[in-house]
């Protein structure tokens, strides 16, 4: 018998976070991402057959790598009887902080489920691919996941149950995204956080995300400067990045709408009105991470949508 | 020489809080508010001539009573060589959580500013009438004298510098507000507060503080009661209005958008899309503050504008 057809779906990287909006804020990158390859097998289950562009780094096991994983879960769901079979292109590099174990969660789900015809909706997408995110990062935040699946910038109000609210997306909104060549683990940058914080710091994080989606509903990126103001995970890892404070200086005294980390860093953003003005800030976080002796790679990006099958067989 | 001609202004009681917004807050109701009349007199300096309504409970001196500290401050910043008289005629009852100290202060701030024709715009306004809150509750917060000098729903994601923002009023909005007879003290209210909160209750306010925006720029009511829930105030408030839980499980149960506390309490607010269902909310509330024993008084209101002139001497 010939074996089924592969579907291959794209997901993109995410930036979480942004600001005041630490675990229920993220936005899809138009630019980079993971991609994975599904076909339906004959036998029940899921097999991850193959991972490249990882430099061997990430476990095939289906128990422990986040796209097999992912897709357990959306069997376990909607179709027990069925058997997936799964190769993972890595885009993205591993502990970046742009969502790379949630890339592969959702280019994951988004193959199978194409490969399967189910049709499922993002909801249920998003769940399945949070649960991938629970062996990558010991807690299954879809802070990365919605924006990966959903596309665009999304508001995560509410994880039992799972709410997502897609929010406008400002007009010229341009990020430069850097990732410093210093990996930070997840599971440190959250042990990192204090447990609890004062009543001030409470109100104005609340505040400031209210101010950040008025301002995108308004379409104020010099509002949504204001409001990327963040008082809970910022000042705690920072320390974590080498390099970080005085990159976002430099940005921030360059113009930058907003300089901070990407989800649990090192990457580190700063947003621009222009593709320029980001290719000016580009340039100023390589060498404030080059002059911190933790050189690494970076791109000018724009806000993009969600995760998507690339490649259908024809029928 | 005749005396010189009186100015009235009128300002509204307000709603704050409303949910996740703790501290940062705030609507205008149409209905009730405080009366203040201001004339120019030729002795520098502000005095209270006179304070009706609030059966003798409030001091006149001029460095007690919210109205005169206010116009003082006013006076300080804007016209220090003046003399302002004033009378405050009180219709909101005092510690009811409807934002009475502040509407006193907002009318008197207004009424002096027009009866000095200084023109000044809300934010000075907001800054003066500010002052006049810190003897009242003991502490300057803007989220009672922002509405109520700019009217509608505002957001105030800053205090130092002061930043007040307009946000959209839903098309149907209506509360059903009573206040039980058991006054609560803003100061007991605040001191009852945690000092600390964990992280979880730090993500879902500013989640649910981001939904509530979300929800007011599109005009959902229906995501605007599912983010109008607080982890910070109103679990440690609930205690000191006897008979509120149980009048809001009433409420939400007979389809009650929210129902929360408004400001420190005791007033309590339901909304509702119809006068109609903003009638019957009324009626359970009053049910139920009456059968704990705290009967009180209510009414069933809309959003409003700020405070203004309501007559000025023809010239």
């Amino acid at each position: 018998m010939a074996p089924h057809p592969w579907i291959e779906a794209f997901a993109p990287a995410t930036v979480s976070n942004l600001g005041p909006g630490f675990d229920c804020l993220g936005l899809a990158l138009r630019g980079p991402g993971d991609t994975v390859r599904a076909r339906t097998a004959d036998v029940p289950g899921v097999r991850l057959l193959r991972v490249s562009g990882d430099a061997g780094k990430l476990p095939l096991a289906s128990d422990r790598n986040t796209a097999a994983v992912a897709v357990q879960q959306l069997l376990r769901h909607h179709a027990p009887e069925a058997g997936i079979e799964l190769e993972l292109t890595k885009g993205l590099p591993l502990g970046s902080g742009l969502g790379s174990s949630g890339a592969s969660a959702c280019a994951a789900v988004v193959a199978a489920d194409a490969a399967l015809g189910l049709n499922l909706g993002a909801t249920h997408l998003i769940e399945a691919a949070r649960e991938g995110e629970r062996v990558a990062c010991g807690a299954a935040h879809p802070d990365n996941v919605a924006p990966a699946i959903l596309g665009g910038l999304v508001l995560i109000p509410s994880l039992h149950p799972l709410r997502v609210v897609a929010l406008p997306v400002p007009t010229d909104l341009w990020l430069a995204v850097y990732t410093p060549g210093h990996p930070v683990a997840t599971e440190q940058a959250r042990a990192i956080l204090p447990h609890n914080y004062p009543l001030p710091t409470v109100v104005h994080q609340a505040a400031r995300l209210g101010l950040l989606v008025h301002a995108l509903h308004t379409d104020d990126l010099a509002l949504l400067g204001e409001a990327m103001v963040d008082e809970v995970a910022e000042p705690a890892r920072a320390g974590l990045i080498p390099g970080f404070l005085a990159a976002k200086a430099a940005c921030l005294e360059a113009g930058a709408v907003a300089c901070t980390i990407s989800g649990a860093g090192p990457s580190t953003f700063a947003i621009a009105p222009s593709r320029e003005r980001a290719t000016a800030l580009l340039e100023i976080l390589e060498e404030c991470f080059t002059g911190a002796g933790v050189a690494g790679r970076g791109h000018v990006d724009t806000v993009g949508p969600g995760a998507r099958v690339v490649s259908a067989p024809l029928h």
